[in-house]
């Protein structure tokens, strides 16, 4: 049997692959294929597959068989084509080898370049190139590179020696060496990496060509790529491609360059080419963001005093430009770009599609629809709901009057105040004390990643648009600023110098990502609206989608912020936190005090009018939808003070002794409150409570109906485990609701459900699903049980879960699909199979996270119901599920 | 569409129905119609079946059409064959209304006896029997019962008049007041009757009879028989049957009598016939246990002077014995008979299965084998597994020196100590406070049953051994010692004189119910044995089982008393309390408050050896069975203190300040410790933890290897909810058995699996088969998730729930197979999917309860395990559940 085929090539116009097998080849190589099917200049190469990877890692890190030959026998494809051999003295091949997932993975992974030069080699490249300090430069860089990525080599290490070679000479940038500086450089490294490893360093370009393979593959496992996928919820098991390319230079002088450009604006999503290079410069000089780049045209100039790509290579531009326009009409999205100019001719080293802001994927996704390249539904599921989430977060109050103290770069939207911390392990170190910091770093790299993750958001002094803050930022949705020169930073004193202000860790500072702004303190923030491109799109959303969305709002406020987002009714108002508002605690803690059913009756005669008053307001709000009403859920003892002086403060207040009051508290104290004396537990042992809630509902909706609401309360039970509690709570609320309805002659519709929190609540829905009007899922407490898990205190072991990778995902933020779900979905059916036209929803705060949207979706729920901020979410969340199902 | 039929006819050897419509007739219905068919004497009448109270029920109280039809059809039919009619004054058909269930409910249901009665039939009866004062105590007996029964009139009213009555006269007995007494009490019974319920005592017999029925189908709903049927559990919806019977008389002089007997002794199981009479007396007489009654035969004298009814009435004596002989050899039961012998005629009342002690059901049930009468595996099936209990309690130490103050009849047997009291209520009340105690009644009546069964032992001073106490005693399980006529009791002085001992409420007595004897103060008692019958019964029980039995034992004495009992092995073997056990618990906490890893594990091999000793200890005792052994599973601050003062004494003791005790204990509290730190997830934070438990248990496997016992330890991780946790442990395990393995050079076989008790562990069951080597299911954990009920903390609610009818039983007694059960079966389910010969077994309390037993039977477990002392009831439990599944 033949060898499986692991090898593909591209290049002159030919090639093995395409955008298609992108899985196979990972994004960076299938799409070098499809540009060289699309006849667009690539140097040539080939792609080792991401299977090898993958059966590299089954197989105890072993190569396939027949792999190194197909290696070679590409190596050889790729000689002819350029007319140069690997290893040769006159015309070297040079190569570079860069791995390339199937979803970009930025700075996450290891890269080789100048591979293939060795002391013979070099001797081809300064012939050929007549620029010996350019070839000792790519040599001592070349060394350098695969001292660290191949032989493990501490960078610090040769990076030590660069910066003696430096004050010996005395200049202070690499640029200012010489060739012969540099290739004393070489030696010096060569000689420290035989001290170190005992071991030559490599001449034989074939070693070196495996060495950088099994680099690139060794590095899908380090640790850097282990968090990436972690947070990005990766698996692990999709590997990388390794993409070995013919070098091409951008740093041969002056008609060289190199750069980076998005088809479309990545922060605003502006339809305008953007982009930044560098003249003479490699491709890694512009990522690194350590030289400030150049604008890419004309219209990208703003302020910068540069001169653009398009006025000093018009050529080379207008040819960038054809590319751009026909990359862009052929991927029908928005394409981020990296090419070199070699001595005046264009390579294009990658296209992919371009992160970008959520603000500019929405203008993106509108504009493109409007230009006619995709349709509405490919629009819907170009917006990545969760990312939705940055637009819905607080904006600094524009009335507030801002001091700047220095300006940076916007490079990602969004706002944030908190404590400045300088190292990302401080970060995460103050994060988990629930401290809201802002990471400042000279510049990030991706040793900083799980620092980023923790800090509300990222200030950098170097770096531009598309440095690695910038970038990492966007992709996770935090504010950054970047490149704010004016930072001087002493990461030794802990302290930074802005423009006479002194500014040290755990100072107070406020950052606003969209306009690259830096303030003092912490400011204070307005909340967001819906509207322009997004609005448009969530238009688009809701003629989608089948299933309804709520919000989970207790005041009258949070009811109208759910309106205002798109809720189509409350799908959970808790009325527990009405019990503690004001004055009326006092009344409460009367009903608990009381020793028997007339003394919590008179009690509750006093909360029952500030009840009414309550949903008569979120009535109101919520006018002509449906407004779901939890009855009261959480044990009594949560409305007592438990402290000593609290007691003694309430016994003063109240008249009872502390003596009583102690008792009180200590009668009522639970081992596990969360499986005590709570829910519908309550309304069965003090049917009085739950008949004043009720009572309060009807009357507050029949005053109401009065003046023209149509309202229809939905009356919901909780924590109800076995039919027989709903049964009778049921009983209870509907003579209650019978003799409001009687007394105001008003004809009231109301429905009567429940909460399905308990195992055995799923488990037996086909039997509670008789009595019940609705059944909305609590996944919170659902999970809960289901898992035998406190969220309280499961802060003391899942953090060692999801670092063990013993969990995919915290089962309280995305819903537990594989065994809370198998729960969900046995309520709806064995709840349908008796009433098949059961209203079910969820009220969890699953239902604003779409994983669980999607889920929610496809077991057939009515709607789901979420905080209002995530309503929007919710609401794409559920088109996106539509569309998916159709697909 | 003609009426269904709904009265069946018997008497005079023609019968409508027979033993097998008992659904439908009733027990003593449907057993009257049998009598009738095997030829013995029986008054005629006729059965209203239990579809007519079901419908009658279901109907709002209205009877289904043609029942009134029937009923008057089946009427005339008995006038036919008695030559009497309904009402007439010459010749009256006078007849009785009696209840009868499915299964017996003795003294809940109501009855009214002598109806037909009326100023114009009366003459007809005193003509008729020549006996003006029969006819009058007859009368004015069935004027206070049904004005009792049917009239709903407070019993002491009328009791009132008749002690006036008595006062006047000058006598104490009511035996003692003339037919002109009896006559006048007639008449102001009625004239009471009419001015509390403003209408005439009705005359119309129909209207009577009518009446009756009404009340007997009200006395279904009564709160004595609901309070029945919840302890029994028993159907709301099987209804009871209406009897209605000619009367007949024991109280015709000396040549009539009324009887009870048993086929066989019910205390003992002996095999002779055993009863009681009453020369001149009714029925109601024996049973309420208000005169002596005599023995009904020679052999069961004793030393009783009173004459027997072999002696007095020898021909009716043989008549009599034939046919208790044709019953028990027809019903191949033993059987409980009422009869009564009119003016020297005999007539059979009543025959059904007798209640007995388990002591002489296993006789009993043992005998008929050899006799030849029954199958090994219907003698299985007759014995209930509950019953078993009683003969597993303690009995009192044989070698304490007993001081017996009083003797009574050995009524129930087993003995019990407790404080007295002379109240249900008061009974009840002190068992709510955990107080054991003993309920002294001079007789007890169907009020007293929650009384009796909050009680651990009964003890009257009135009554045979077929009273009411006795009865429902056996019934209970509870011990009882019956008729001790030496007690002077004192309700309203709370107090009781027995020979010269003054026994006043809450001091403590001992009752032995198997010899009917009382002493002072609480003795000491000693564990039962398996011997005799239960030993013969048990060994046919486990020939036919295919089910397992282990017990639940954490220590050498637990085990080998496990063993005794018939253990297969350990089930659960819990690690924790020897956590506690003398100086290790300093270990423990050395462990605890250790900063990092080292600290715990320098604590953790001080523990090692003691771990070890114990494994040791208790593999010895199950030489060559199988022992499941469960990880440490509660939260780590189970083993601190937490008071003030003992922090503080901790702090003395090993030199930790209290500062950081205290600290510690803080940091480990948890607001839901069921659902927190503990289980695997101790395992998986503190892996050393299980190690070292590992590490003792194959070390002490190993080491007895060596001297040639047999061990394979089965290593049992608990709650887990996630595969993952279980191959992160699992690994773990793995690693330091092979690690003992190989340093000890034995060659040890170990099982690695895991407790399923957390819904997501069963829902998720085939991805944790594909690891474990067994599943145990934790009922107990398992209840309280599915549920959200935290055992500690239910008490506040469950009773209200028992209570209200709203749960059928405690699910943390009996498996809630209709929720709980769901789960197991899918844990069963999805974990053979994935390996079909996974062990599987219960090991939560749920394990030694029938109903459950069965249950893990039916979905195909390998074995149960239980508390010790409750092995026989799983053994005989299983057993049932194998044979139930052939029939």
């Amino acid at each position: 049997m033949p060898n499986k085929k692991y090898v593909y090539y591209f290049g002159a116009g030919d090639a093995d692959g395409g955008a298609h097998l992108k899985n196979l080849l990972g994004g960076k190589g299938s799409n070098l294929a499809e540009m060289v099917n699309l006849k667009i200049p690539v140097p040539p190469g080939f792609t080792i597959s991401t299977e090898v990877c993958t059966e590299y890692y089954e197989n105890n890190q072993n190569y396939p068989d027949g792999l190194h030959e197909q290696v070679i026998m590409n190596l050889k494809k790729v000689e002819e084509v350029m007319g140069r051999r690997f290893g040769d003295v006159e015309k070297p091949l040079l190569i570079s080898i860069r791995s390339g997932a199937r979803v970009s993975m930025p700075g996450m992974m290891d890269t080789v370049l100048n591979l293939g030069l060795n002391d013979s080699t070099i001797k081809g490249l300064i012939s050929e190139t007549n620029n010996e300090r350019l070839a000792y430069d790519s040599y001592r860089r070349f060394v350098q590179m695969y001292a660290d990525v191949v032989l493990g080599i501490d960078k610090d290490i040769l990076e030590h020696i660069l910066e003696d070679k430096k004050e010996e000479k005395g200049v202070t940038l690499d640029t200012e060496l010489t060739a012969d500086d540099l290739h004393d450089l070489v030696t010096k490294f060569k000689a420290k990496i035989k001290e170190i490893t005992n071991k030559d360093f490599p001449e034989d370009p074939i070693e070196q060509l495996w060495g950088g393979i099994d680099a690139v593959f060794g590095s899908w496992d380090n640790k850097r790529a282990q968090t990436y996928r972690r947070l990005n919820k990766i698996p692990d098991d999709w590997g990388t491609a390794v993409n070995v390319q013919t070098m091409v230079y951008g740093n041969m002088g002056d008609d060289s360059a190199t750069g980076v450009a998005f088809t479309r604006d990545p922060a605003t999503g502006e339809n305008r080419f953007f982009g930044e290079f560098l003249v003479n410069a490699q491709g890694e000089d512009v990522v690194a963001g350590i030289r400030t780049p150049q604008p890419i045209n004309i219209a990208g100039k703003n302020d910068s005093k540069l001169p653009s790509l398009e006025e000093v290579m018009p050529v080379c531009y207008k040819e960038l430009e054809e590319i751009y326009l026909k990359l862009e009409k052929h991927y029908k999205d928005m394409q981020d770009i990296e090419f070199t100019i070699q001595q005046g001719k264009l390579w294009m080293l990658q296209t992919r599609t371009g992160k970008r802001t959520i603000n500019s994927a929405l203008k993106i996704a509108v504009d493109m629809v409007k230009e006619g390249l995709i349709t509405k539904d490919e629009a819907i599921l170009r917006i990545d709901p969760a990312r939705l989430d940055q637009l819905l977060h607080p904006m600094i109050d524009p009335k507030v009057k801002r001091d700047v103290i220095a300006k940076g770069l916007p490079a990602s939207p969004g706002a944030a105040s908190g404590k400045v911390v300088f190292t990302a392990d401080e970060a995460e170190e103050m994060a988990g004390k629930e401290e809201k910091v802002i990471l400042v770093r000279i510049e990030t790299s991706p040793e900083d990643i799980h620092g980023m993750n923790a800090a509300q958001g990222i200030l950098t002094a170097r770096g531009g648009m598309t440095s690695h803050a910038a970038v990492v930022a966007r992709g996770m949705g935090k504010c950054c600023v970047a490149g704010c020169g004016e930072l001087k930073i002493d990461y030794d004193k802990e302290v930074m110098e802005v423009n006479g202000n002194t500014i040290r860790k755990g100072d107070l500072i406020t950052i606003d990502g969209s306009l690259g702004e830096i303030m003092l303190g912490d400011l204070p923030t307005i909340e967001p609206e819906i509207g322009g491109d997004m609005a448009v799109l969530m238009e688009w959303a809701d003629a989608v989608r089948r299933m309804k969305v709520r919000a989970n709002a207790d005041t009258p406020h949070d009811a109208k912020v759910a309106r205002e987002f798109g809720a189509q009714g409350i799908g959970l108002c808790r009325t527990e936190h009405m019990f503690f508002d004001g004055d009326r605690i006092d009344a409460v803690r009367e009903m608990i005090l009381a020793d028997d059913t007339e003394g919590r009756k008179k009690a509750l005669a006093k909360i029952l009018p500030m009840q009414k008053s309550d949903f008569i307001g979120i009535f109101k709000e919520m006018k002509d939808l449906p407004v779901t009403i939890r009855l009261l859920d959480p044990p009594l003892h949560e409305f007592l003070p438990h402290s000593e002086e609290d007691i003694k403060a309430l016994s003063e207040k109240i008249g009872v002794s502390a003596e009583k009051l102690t008792a009180k508290v200590i009668s009522l104290k639970e081992f596990n409150p969360m499986l005590g004396h709570r829910g519908c537990r309550l309304g069965v042992t003090f049917p009085e409570i739950y008949d004043m809630q009720v009572q309060a509902i009807m009357e507050a909706a029949c005053e109401l109906s009065k003046e023209g609401y149509s309202i229809i309360p939905e009356i919901m039970i909780p924590l109800v485990g076995l039919v027989n509690e709903l049964k009778v709570t049921r009983e209870s609320a509907e003579r209650v609701c019978k003799e409001v309805i009687k007394k105001t002659g008003e004809k009231i519709e109301y429905l009567i459900g429940t909460m399905i929190e308990l195992p055995r609540a799923a488990l037996t829905a086909d039997k509670i699903g008789t009595v019940a009007d609705f059944f909305s899922f609590g996944t919170n407490d659902l999970t809960q049980t289901t898992y035998g898990l406190s969220r309280d205190d499961a802060g003391t072991f899942l953090p060692k879960y999801i670092e063990l990778g013993m969990m995919k995902e915290d089962p309280f933020v995305a819903l537990d699909q594989e065994g809370v779900g198998i729960l969900v979905e046995m309520g709806v059916t064995k709840g349908r199979s008796v009433k098949p036209n059961l209203k079910v929803g969820i009220c969890g705060e699953h239902g604003g996270e779409p994983s669980s949207v999607e889920f929610c979706h496809n077991i057939g729920l009515d709607y789901v119901s979420c905080s209002p901020f995530r309503v929007p979410i919710a609401r794409l969340s559920a088109a996106h599920a539509k569309l998916k199902e159709e697909t």
